[in-house]
């Protein structure tokens, strides 16, 4: 006999993701499995200078309030992004990461059963977790072969029931960027339903950042969003902290409906400290602008075709000759290097490396020479 | 002319809540908008001896660590608390607070248009927005006129479609229990359709412990979900960490739908120090219990009425003779001691106040005293 209803103990199935989020090793689970001691990470794009000595202070001297609930909406930091940004208070939301950002956009702009999200293919899987999560279709529209961004079949995909459009500028994993004029052509052309979503995680890293970023031209865009991160350039990946330009009445939803206190004491006041640690912010720009540039050489110089970057990773493809696109990752975690093998992007041939230390580049290139036997 | 679709910028408006989370008063709020020196807090439950040492130490030593993303699911943290709690880690999951287990319950629960949420009135009010965000049609049983729990109507109201039903366990904000044996009964009177979910975020507190918990019973009962909290007896409410004993196979789902991050390093990291700073929770426990008995003794010495609480704050309404509770309350304010009108819990006429420090608790009774002319 068929059961009519869902057991107690049970999940809906429908909303179970078919792959579940794909991580970077951890530098804990790579020492615990191969009993190295020395452990290189160019995995997860995080900052390799650590966090902002600035933040470290602040959380340090406000650890001892850490008993107490945060401020809800977080009102401080809201504030010192509009000065900081020169955006307007009203148009600023913060979460838990990012994620919590695209989560709950979701929530509030998608119908179940009518409307549906758009993103590219490949692109950040949590897109399409979430959306699968809210019941939303996911439909995705391939970037073309050289990765560059399909302005036109974007534009021809969203339709009278595409409620979010997400473009990840720089994107991941390839590092290209849209152009910002790119993206206004885009906005301009959408239907008056569809808000465009763009994700600049890694905005802080292009170059020159005006030809690229949206974020300060969002209050002028009644259709657009725009996401940044405090887990890049900030250096605060494990506290949980990302910020977003929205349309004011969605802003205003987005405050009532986020749970109240979902964004950690820490990492508001570590991110308002960052924030204007401006000696770290520029030592970051440089070593990442400087560290891409040499990684993408090496890697060329290695026989591997390097995508032009604007992040602070760049996505690399091995030669045809030696080791596949797995097994360098394999061979190299053996050595104590973790970099990712694109499988969960769906790029079995390509690799991602994060931007390291100029020191552990080096180590990284030589570890690669060695692989090929290149002396 | 009648707009078919949703504009960019705006929000599906069904999904908003009539009345946001009301959050108790923060310290900064009432220090800026009086201009005092001294507040004091007794509104959040938060724990009065600040965070535990241990945590403190902990959050110091890694710190350093902050630019580095946790590891998904948090499985140094699960692995603790089976250990400590006597429980299979595949039941165990962990929130960004309990307020993110509540939501993805609900979820990975709730059919929309289906299934429905059941809880007592008054209660937590996160279930409810959280229901509401999902929409999932959200039922409240009252509770008896003595605020206890009212276990056949509760029963009754359960059907094949009630998906979840929360009971808090001490209750928020009357501070009473039902009985473990009363919690078993109901479980085993359910459809086999509703997981109860007893959420336990108080009862470190209550006395004696045996008479009340059912987080160590969790496993034997494939209907019943246990959620616990961090932010009262361990003194973490600012870094948000939750845990829950789930049925296996909705901890399952739970941690493939979780976003990945959602729990930050220092959550984990403070957690893990302070499930075992004994000498912290057991002082704790004294100042909670002692104060508790204090405080309640001290409001019926002033002509309030009081309940008698397994949680670490007390609900009382003021005496007929003298000012009303919501005055009470703005006469507190103006002295630099903030607790909360239960208003927004649609009673009008209670107050709930933490319990403090031995000295607080005294200041908060000599206010009262003074408001009421009492010398």
């Amino acid at each position: 006999m068929r059961r009519e209803y869902l057991p107690a103990g049970n999940p809906r199935p429908e909303l179970l993701p078919d792959k579940p989020y794909s991580a970077g090793l951890s530098i804990d689970e790579i020492r615990e499995s191969l009993g190295l001691s020395r452990i290189i990470k160019l995995a997860s794009n995080e900052n390799p200078l650590g966090p902002s000595p600035a933040a470290l202070r602040a959380i340090a001297e406000t650890s001892a309030e850490a008993h107490r609930y945060p401020r809800p909406g977080n009102p401080r930091l809201r504030q010192a992004l509009a000065g900081h940004f020169g955006l307007p208070e009203e148009n600023l939301v913060i979460g838990n990461g990012s994620d919590e950002i695209i989560d709950l956009l979701i929530r509030l702009k998608v119908r179940p059963g009518r409307d549906h999200v758009l993103a590219c293919r490949p692109c950040f899987s949590v897109y399409g977790l979430q959306s699968r999560l809210a019941e939303a279709e996911f439909r995705q529209v391939d970037l073309h072969e050289d990765f560059s961004f399909p302005g036109a079949a974007f534009a021809a995909a969203a339709d009278e029931n595409t409620a979010l459009a997400f473009v990840t500028s720089p994107n991941n994993p390839s590092g290209l960027s849209p152009s910002a004029d790119e993206l206004l052509r885009l906005a301009a052309g959408l239907p008056p339903n569809c808000l465009l979503v763009v994700d600049e995680a890694y905005m802080d890293f292009a170059e020159p950042l005006k030809m690229y970023e949206m974020l300060r031209r969002q209050p002028s865009l009644p259709n657009m969003a725009v996401m940044r991160t405090f887990s890049k350039f900030y250096g605060l990946a494990g506290l949980r902290l990302g910020f977003a330009a929205l349309p004011p009445e969605l802003a205003k939803a987005f405050l009532s409906a986020r749970l109240p206190f979902s964004v950690n004491v820490m990492a508001e006041t570590a991110g308002l400290a960052a924030l204007t640690d401006r000696e770290f912010l520029e030592k970051t720009l440089a070593v990442v602008r400087q560290g891409r540039a040499f990684l993408s050489q090496g890697l060329r110089d290695l026989g591997f075709q390097v995508w032009p970057s604007q992040a602070n990773f760049v996505m690399a493809r091995p030669p045809d000759h030696g080791p596949e696109a797995e097994e360098i990752f394999e061979l190299l975690l053996k050595k104590g290097l973790i970099i990712r093998h694109l499988k969960s992007f769906g790029l079995n041939s390509h690799l991602r490396i994060s931007v390291g230390l100029p020191e552990e580049n080096q180590v990284l290139l030589a570890a690669l020479a060695e692989i090929f036997n290149i002396q």
